[in-house]
């Protein structure tokens, strides 16, 4: 069975995107995601990109409003884009990422994905303290025991080695995608994924 | 007929590869393709943009060798990825675009484009003054001619002015397509611009 190891940060995007369409290729594929939350800020400090976030420079945010409209029509996703972006509590964020750990390690990793995606792709929400006991709850685990677990040191440890291993294995960005030895960077890519998928032997190695 | 403007940098591999496919769009559909030459970088500082280039770090550009390797394979088009790109004599680069303009008001735009993307992005060769003479030569211009006129104050300036009327389109990269009121940046968004071509009145209009 192949396995993808789909990276990704929640106030991303095109991790959201690509979460619907990764779903597809795992049914059409019978391949294995195996799912790692990062800090996409942290991962491209980590390799010297010092780029200014898209939605912080005018001309990128209205580009990016369109492309995002684009791909929520060809994947027939809801998507609303948050106005309040700029101003995006990164700790919360953060947080946010991290009961992700939790979940998984309580059996819902996947139903608080989707939750979380949904919160703050779809429904406009911010990645506070009250948004992710929202995510909790449709996660069907227990807001109060998410929120406290979001917070311990063992998850903090957690999240900082998923984040160094992902660094470590040359994940610059998110969404990125690794198959057997070939790494994909972007929702724009799972064509690509999808071609490997259909036959590894056509690979191209660089 | 449809109207497609295309904005490139002979420096960006993704614009060699847009050319190329949208040779075939404009078969396919009928289009008019108007090629207007920019400086990459210059139009990333317009807006701020402070990106350090893909190139010059290295995750990335391990990256950027294989994805590009990927779209040449779908492509069916030569690429060699020029190592000494990290070291690229932006002035020798930014004249070689100017070429482009000489060769154009003589007619021969399109023949110099396709000999300079092929010049750097399969045949290695470096954007220096050689380069640009040979490239005039594939074009049928005279090489002393067109170098003499990469120089000239009018070209300096058309240059200039090329550069400040696609910032003001709200042009942020390479390659970028405007048809009618859409904006799509990028070789790996040509599949919307096909879907715009095919049908205009689908398009999302953010």
């Amino acid at each position: 069975m192949a396995k993808i190891d789909f990276y990704f940060d929640f106030l991303s995007p095109y991790s959201y995107l690509a979460s619907l369409r990764l779903r597809r290729l795992r049914a059409e594929f019978g391949a294995e995601i195996i799912f790692h939350v990062i800090d996409l800020a942290a991962a491209k400090e980590a390799i010297g990109n010092t780029r200014p976030p898209f939605h912080l420079l005018p001309s990128k945010l209205r580009y990016l409003k369109a492309d995002l409209a684009r791909w929520a029509t060809r994947y027939d996703a809801p998507l609303v884009f948050p106005e309040t972006l700029a101003h995006v509590d990164l700790k919360a964020a953060a947080r946010l990422n991290r009961g992700f750990l939790c979940a998984a390690r309580r059996g819902a990793g996947e139903a608080y994905l989707n939750a979380a995606f949904a919160a703050l792709w779809a429904a406009q929400r911010e990645p506070g303290d009250a948004t992710l006991r929202d995510v909790a709850a449709k996660a069907a685990l227990d807001p109060a025991q998410i929120a406290a677990a979001a917070d311990a040191p063992e998850t903090i440890a957690d999240y900082a080695r998923e984040n160094l291993e992902a660094q470590a294995r040359g994940v610059f960005g998110v969404p990125t995608f690794i198959a057997g030895d070939q790494l994909f960077w972007g929702n724009d890519r799972l064509d690509f994924l999808e071609e490997y998928l259909r036959d590894p032997q056509a690979a191209v190695h660089p």
